[in-house]
């Protein structure tokens, strides 16, 4: 059955989640379709902002330590996020940037590994997992003596032994949009005696996550992408309370002292995820990204995650069926799995030729995804992977309509050639 | 000869960067002698915000990465920093937090040290230093099997020996207002093949600093003090150019990277300062920092930090000076030098009994200074370290009567006892 424009009004008009959308500054006349790189902005976040500069710090000054409750942001924040990743208030603390929460945890997962498993001399990722947490374990690797072992992921399961000290992961490839099956993977890495190390940045806000249930070790995760909590948004942290007060990190900054105004000369780590603080933190930024978590968690009494996964796999089960009806004959692959399972909440498309011109035109008309090179070193079996078209759905803001008019968007870039202009070849750094 | 309110209000007269105050909002009815702690906000901080918050995220989204200049915000900023701190443009880069920073600075240094002289074991430091610096330190020498050697500041030089790898020093102690000379501890360091990582917390913006006649190896320093860049605002971090492309930092994230838009698994450190960046910086927090650089490089016309540093010496030798004539028999000591080459911007009082209340007291009075707590093993010559009274003095915007009515209200505070009223001696954490 060919599906319609009203078909995807109806969508909209069955959505349980639609009102959510009301909660967000949408810019009039665009389709964005890059909640996975940025997230759009809530409406309360300006006033809340605004507040934050003038009245707490304008006006209160440093008595907004207290009176402003600026001491507790990065807990009461990251208890926010607990709730969308499985974990309990208390163990997440929102901080500092992804890149320097992998490099805490995986620093306290080396320590763990170190005195339990001292042998363990690797840790295993995915050759296309974000190159950032590559980089990271990269350095701590030079620096402690550990070996970087970077595969495919259907070799993952083949390379968790007793050589392994650690396994890091990207929930949510972040070009492809496959996921993992986070409990299975972590299952098969604890059956070996490797602890789990997963980065969230695709995932948290994105698809149901439960940290908990997984008996996950650690995870980091971005607050800028589904998150919707603005431009560098504050991070966040996670670690299982089973290793939390084993280890200190070694980012030990005063924030993360057991008595911070205390301000005495020898370093005693906070108990929980306090320790996993180092400085002080940005009060704008968090404030900012607190109100984006507000608005995801305002899914909660329509059925929350679950209920934001269901439409996130209409939204991307809609837009594979209408590239599928409407885009026959023009070349476009798809990178993003199939099932449900193994996908996240975006849907990457390859093309051989012109790809970054493509995504050019859409912006050009209103519809925001973005591009990603190929890279022809990364493909699975020895073959290369092909530029991406990629396409973020984020279900709290998106809705089935727009999906129609992305598609249809694409299908006349395409029928009528209009990539091919000059303005739209030239490229430039996109994130 | 006595010093009157008349006086003080003509020294504001021919206060030659007077008007510098106009670009500040000072909060009504208050004295802010706490701007070494937070500094006040800018009047221009609430619309600039507000339009990167409503515009360029609200609206423009991930355009703005290059429409509006995200991508080169943490180096124009730290441009601006860099004219504050004797350094060139290029060479500083406004980014995560100062305790993060000298972690970075601190392991490459220790990368140096472990080429150029391996057998140097040992980072030197000061025993009243600001704990993260010595917490950071300490995680570091922990693993890396240096150790960290404190002392008294008197005591530094006797330490500089060839067992010492990095001497590593606040410019301005945090507690007593005690200011190092840098480029004399630098060349006593340097004769002895160690090198010096400078903390500007208390110095950027609030004394004249030259890293680069100093000739000093490593900076870091902090943007809500001094620099008015709001709560949180992002730290920086400078390195001698000649250092600066000898070594990774081992928080080696992605916006470091040469390439980071490349994707490459592999990482490739850029050239220059940009490697001591790690992840996505807050945009919004670097935004209203620019607005505190912005509004004290407006002394640049009125001859700078030069001014600024002839202005806030006359404002705490004012201080110190009716403190004397007008406080006296209520048991002050001064903790802060009286030499004009050893201060800071800050005067510290000490007071065996009811420091905390005293402070209590006068910021109901609208008059904000901080208590620090005194510690009986950190005193010189084995005595112990009283309580102190904080009060930092920021040229741009405190005034000569300011200090009058301060003086004024300490001695009122004093005089009637009410810092002994049972509201006023109730601790809570202060920063």
């Amino acid at each position: 059955m060919n599906i319609t424009l009203a078909h995807c009004q109806s969508f909209d008009n069955q959505d349980p989640v639609r009102e959510l959308r009301e909660l967000f500054s949408l810019p009039p006349g665009v389709i964005y379709l890059d909640g996975n790189s940025l997230g759009v902005m809530p409406k309360t976040a300006p006033a809340r902002v605004a507040d934050v500069v003038s009245r707490e710090w304008g006006t209160d000054l440093i008595q907004s330590w207290n009176k402003n409750g600026w001491f507790q942001m990065p807990q009461k924040v990251g208890d926010k996020i607990a709730r969308l990743i499985g974990a309990n208030a208390g163990e997440v603390v929102a901080t500092d940037s992804t890149s320097i929460n992998l490099f805490k945890v995986l620093s306290a997962a080396l320590n763990m590994a170190a005195e339990d498993a001292p042998r363990r001399k690797r840790i295993v990722s995915e050759r296309s997992n974000f190159p950032t947490d590559l980089y990271i374990a990269e350095a701590l690797c030079k620096e402690r003596g550990y070996e970087l072992v970077l595969v495919e992921p259907e070799d993952i399961a083949a390379t968790l032994n007793a050589e392994v000290a650690v396994l890091m992961l990207t929930h949510v490839n972040y070009r492809t949009g496959a996921m993992h099956d986070m409990a299975a993977v972590t299952s098969a890495a604890h059956a070996e005696g490797i602890l789990t190390v997963w980065d969230l940045a695709h995932s948290a806000g994105a698809v149901p996550v439960n940290l908990t249930v997984a008996k996950a070790d650690f995870a980091v995760g971005c607050g800028y992408k589904y998150l919707n909590g603005g431009p560098g948004a504050p991070a966040f942290v996670w670690v299982n309370p089973m290793h939390t007060d084993r280890f200190w990190q070694p980012l030990a900054g005063w924030w993360g002292h057991a008595t911070p105004f205390a301000f005495t000369p020898d370093y005693q780590p906070a108990p929980g995820i306090t320790r996993y603080m180092c400085g002080t933190q940005p009060m704008i930024s968090l404030a900012a990204l607190e109100c984006g978590l507000d608005a995801t968690l305002a899914a909660e009494p329509l059925g929350g995650m679950n209920a934001l996964r269901k439409k996130s796999l209409a939204l991307t089960d809609l837009f594979i069926q209408l590239i599928e009806q409407r885009c026959q004959g023009f070349e476009l692959g798809l990178a993003t799995p199939q099932t449900h399972g193994q996908r996240g909440s975006q849907v990457c498309l390859t093309r051989e030729v012109g790809a970054y011109a493509i995504v050019q035109a859409l912006i050009a008309r209103g519809v925001v995804g973005d591009f990603r090179a190929g890279d022809p070193s990364t493909g699975s079996g020895g073959t290369a992977s092909p530029d991406i078209l990629r396409f973020g759905f984020t279900p709290l803001y998106i809705g089935f309509e727009d999906v129609w008019h992305a598609v249809e968007h694409l299908r006349q870039v395409l029928e009528t050639g209009e990539w091919q202009r000059a303005e739209f070849n030239q490229k430039h750094a996109v994130t």
